[in-house]
């Protein structure tokens, strides 16, 4: 089979180890001489692969007892709605920090259930950069921010001091590197980058904020239910809560710090080359870069559809920028090994030499 | 491998060549060298899965172009939170029959958005018949049933007329045998029974249902979106709809109407060694029950873990009751062939010459 070096936003690239323990599941899981695809959720075979999941989350981000650990479905895209519906209460303002589209239909959504204080917005330049000049209001409900905006290649190093729940969607950079998770009161992340496939949700929560959760929640939508239900409420999305689990063990085994210094040398090393090469120039300003996603175009549009072409020629997939911005994006999420990252900047060095 | 019968109420059986595809998808999906795992949900490959499985459906149910068909997320829970959402309007009453634990979740939920009248309810007679002797009020908002009761294994066969909008919960038998859908107006199906694995639930809509939906619905809680986006407003649950996809293919190719044959002749030939084996007893009245799940008990409630345990040793798998109603419980779905179906029917007897 072709090695392809798999740039993909996400759905995207996962640990081979993840991805071969699946095709075994799916032949016969965990000694049961059924498919993975046809076994109960409740059978004790799997409620050990959830139980494994929600400790291996714990153990990799530090984790102290006052959290709870959930695997739901509907993807982050839910939790914009689940978060105002749980937490914001009646006559409360919640606030929120526009970083891109993600974080814009999160504001979206809340602003359907009460009333929101945007804080701050990178619209003005279309969305290059994260602001860090604003104060959380004391009498916010809760402070929600967006770790690492995909579409726009921005990521949020720092996040600021708060006297209010602080929420952050990292669905995006989660477990790409070590950050103090006790300083979240909510952590969420739809699976499909770092963590595993489309299909499950990870949703980290404090104790003290579900105390302080709305009461007249449907069901389905409410935090209370499905932690106490062990994510088992309704049948949970079984396979993708598996591949999470294998994907889980393989970050364990490497640690956040290690995953730290590899990220960044990968990001370090497209970030050069978009610098260096007279054709490309990248999007985001050079504080603000994101590990993750890394957003360039060529400063000769006309360029563009033949560099991708190009790029798909060495089996360079993904590079394409999201619809709504265009331009480049080489996601470079956990599991892209360094030398996918080297073939790019191959690719670019050689493409400066026929159209420099 | 050991063959294993797999008699489980969900995640259920699914027919091998849908696991075998699955298993060739995560090593290469449609010829991408990626594995379906990697692959964004918006490449044309996976376009042209959802897009198939889509038309599948349509093509299966007969359905015509008045009816809309989506994949979402969150299982039928969800949908029980969804339809009074869309469908039940401020000073509205919403018609449903309670035949079991799921009919009366949704009526839980419903009630948390507006009136309901509650037409039927089999719960007087621990949910062993279907109602049928009641009228549905032509100023209804809508008229919701469950038309296969996997916990308490009753079905319906026939549907009452109708003159406001019909919704049905088919979660568990969906497939299993020919009807006129053309008499509903919403069908919705968590797929881990009769269609694939957990991770995804069939929505059909009917477009003059839809015209009357509320308009202030958050946005991932609202079938127009979901709709308007081709199940793709966000990242949808990729792999169970591509398993799905693979087992609707293999659902068309044998026809609904054969599939009832098949059908019938599993539950003819069990429910007749029920009641004729001098150690069990079926719990559903005769006429309505299943053909999808199977509920019986043993006449002395002291042999149920001997039975259990013998059934084990010839690997007859997942025939514990729901945990809520106890007993035993064949759940013969679509997948699950007659070979199966003897297998148990021998084991009857031969538990009844060691115990009668």
């Amino acid at each position: 089979m072709t090695k392809v070096h798999n740039f993909s936003a996400g759905p995207a690239i996962l640990p081979q180890s993840a991805i071969d323990a699946s095709i075994e599941a799916l032949q016969n899981f965990s000694g049961t001489n059924l498919s993975l695809l046809e076994v109960s959720h409740r059978s004790k075979e799997y409620e050990a692969v959830v139980a494994e999941a929600v400790q291996l989350v714990k153990d990799i981000l530090n984790l102290s007892a006052d959290y709870e650990v959930v695997f739901l479905q509907g993807g982050a895209s839910l939790q914009f709605d689940m978060i105002p519906m749980n937490f914001l209460g009646s006559g409360q303002t919640a606030a929120y920090v526009n970083t891109g589209v993600w974080a814009g239909r999160a504001i979206k959504e809340a602003k359907m259930f009460g009333t929101v204080n945007v804080l701050a917005s990178s619209e003005d330049k279309n969305f290059n950069y994260i602001p860090k000049d604003y104060t959380i209001p004391a009498d916010a409900a809760y402070y929600h921010c967006t770790s690492n905006n995909t579409i726009y290649g921005t990521e949020m190093f720092e996040f600021p001091k708060s006297s209010v729940p602080m929420i952050c969607d990292m669905s995006s950079d989660i477990f790409s590197r070590p950050f103090d998770a006790s300083q979240f009161d909510m952590i969420y992340a739809g699976a499909q980058k770092n963590m595993g496939p489309a299909g499950t949700t990870l949703v980290i929560i404090k104790k003290s904020l579900l105390e302080k959760a709305n009461e007249k929640v449907p069901t389905m939508l409410n935090y209370k239910i499905h932690i106490e239900n062990g994510s088992m409420y309704n049948t949970p999305s079984v396979f993708a809560i598996f591949v999470c689990m294998h994907t889980l063990r393989w970050i364990k085994s490497i640690g956040l710090e290690a995953m730290e210094i590899r990220n960044k040398a990968k990001a370090d090393l497209l970030y050069a080359e978009i610098d260096r090469n007279s054709l490309f120039v990248g999007t985001v300003v050079p504080e603000d870069r994101s590990r993750m996603n890394v957003n360039f175009v060529l400063k000769d549009k006309n360029l563009e559809a033949d560099f991708l072409k190009f790029c798909e020629s060495r089996n360079l997939s993904g590079l394409k920028g999201h619809r709504s911005v265009g331009g480049l994006r080489a996601s470079l999420y956990n599991a892209l090994e360094l030398e996918s990252v080297q073939a790019l900047v191959n690719a670019m060095q050689d493409f400066e030499k026929v159209n420099a």
